[in-house]
């Protein structure tokens, strides 16, 4: 984000969100739930999906009242977001996490586990609060489509192998339902009609899906100075991200072989061949394609979003878009 | 439940509502977390939870039509007991569960983990369907009073001691929410109001506290046979149960220390000691004091069901009471 006005007002609206948080938490009774909230809720995150229940809601209701409710409601997908991280980094038996130990690290599995629970029932309670039902169900689905989306990944990790569709199918649930629901409960909450409510999705969940795109070319392409990781890191985990996914759809025969034996190989023993994987990748077109992918997402996302008055809530929006795309970090 | 005609009723509305829960797994679609989920709902459990939903909706509402959404709102019951079963055999790492593999280890820890994320959520969404904000508030306080209770739980544990008042502060959390929660919405969806919702919850509560003192008293005294348990496992896996906690509040010095000793050995050490302890919490009055709170509680629960009509769920609900009492497995 280059713009200096849009990065302040991205920072102090965080800033506003970090607040409403804060004074949420003090419904929590038992002072040790209390402590390992606090742990894993302020750690330095960008509070994206609550910016964007807010910002969609100032979008498609512009001058009405009700921001403490907006703000309430945008709590829901952080929290929403923030329990599926902590039950991932269980289920990962992660250590660590922005380099500060993962909740079961520091509390243990219990803690872990039983602080998302909270985290999940503390979603769905304020997303019913503020706007009922609706509310209810479309937190519901997006919790749905993660868990879904979980289910199936395994399964194409299990099978070794997966298509560009079936990429975009596991991160539309893993990281798309999330964006898109928080920009449409904005939109729900300023009383937007169903039209309007899937054009607000399509940005959330078109970001979603472009801002894990980037992540996939970073982890091949990005300077470990700013992004602060190992280069190919996504390798060595095995993952099958989208530039990979694309040379290995596209590569000749014997490229293909070598690509799938690598795959195959044993975690540790790829990391010697993350150059050679990055520039099969290259030769047949993997970057450039993921990256022209990732632009006609936001591309199409913004569009959706003609629907609603032009203001400032649309640039910003536009500047999120671009600086989804333009992050080195 | 020694009564013919009560004992059908309820098993056939556990047959009911397990068809009501086959219905609403038709929404799940991904196969595998379709799988889990018949798994771990259709093990042979009793459905109490929701039964209770569905008797104190009769019970407040006499005459009412829906049924149909009393059932879905029951079903909601059954989630969150399920769902905090699994995750509670992920955290204490239990291998069986009825004699039955529990879910992570007939199918992993991802997959146990993110089933009950998804009941969670689930049965968040059908409470919100069925009745809104309240219910989702409703089922949300029970999370959290379920949450709270293992984190206290677990700080008790690692003092190394409680008293008779923590043990029910422990046990009302984590067992007396859901069963409260789940009576007080059958009033809520029946048009209760604030006295008849009070009055359903603390029948729902007393019933959960006096089960787990029944269970307590089980573990010590009940007939292997029947239980299909060994007699003595709480004391080895070191659960500070009612009984016990009676006669470490009563027991003369001597015996006070004795039991602190076998409490601070090793686990498998204290198996050798079940009988010298049972003789001990015997002598101090410990079983006979747990079981007379027992009565007193469903007493009272059944006494506050007397703001509603008498009729044939008055009875019925007599008959759960008395049903807890005499179990003998």
């Amino acid at each position: 984000m280059n713009n200096p006005k849009i990065m302040a007002y991205f920072r102090e609206s965080a800033a506003r969100i970090d607040q409403a948080m804060r004074q949420d938490l003090e419904v929590v009774r038992d002072p040790q739930l209390a402590e390992v909230l606090r742990y894993i809720l302020f750690n330095g995150g960008k509070r994206i999906r609550p910016q964007l229940t807010v910002l969609t809601w100032r979008l498609a209701g512009r001058g009405r009242a009700g921001g403490e409710e907006a703000l309430r409601l945008a709590l829901a997908f952080e929290y929403l977001h923030v329990a599926s991280l902590v039950h991932d980094d269980v289920i990962d038996h992660s250590e660590l996490r922005r380099g500060q130990p993962t909740a079961q690290a520091a509390w243990g599995l219990a803690p872990a586990i039983l602080t998302g629970d909270y985290l999940h029932s503390r979603a769905l309670t304020l997303a019913g609060q503020v706007v009922g039902r609706e509310g209810v169900e479309l937190l519901g689905r997006a919790i749905t489509a993660m868990v879904e989306a979980e289910f199936l990944q395994a399964r194409l990790a299990t099978a070794g192998s997966s298509t560009p569709a079936e990429y975009f199918q596991v991160t539309a649930g893993k990281t798309g339902a999330l964006l898109g629901s928080a920009c449409e409960a904005g939109v729900l909450l300023a009383g937007g009609g169903p039209q309007e409510r899937a054009a607000g999705r399509a940005y959330g969940e078109n970001l979603g899906l472009a801002f894990q795109i980037v992540d996939d070319l970073l982890d091949y392409l990005g300077d470990p100075a700013k992004t602060g990781k190992v280069v190919g890191n996504d390798l060595v985990e095995g993952k099958l991200t989208l530039p990979l996914l694309h040379a290995l759809a596209l590569a000749e025969t014997g490229d293909r072989a070598r690509l799938l034996t690598i795959l195959a190989a044993a975690p540790e023993a790829r990391r010697g061949w993350v150059g050679e994987v990055r520039e099969l990748i290259e030769r047949y077109g993997g970057f450039v394609a993921a990256r022209g992918q990732a632009e006609e997402l936001l591309e199409a996302g913004l569009l959706s979003l003609a629907l609603f008055p032009a203001g400032p809530e649309q640039e910003l929006l536009s500047g999120l878009a671009a600086y989804v795309l333009s992050r080195d970090k």
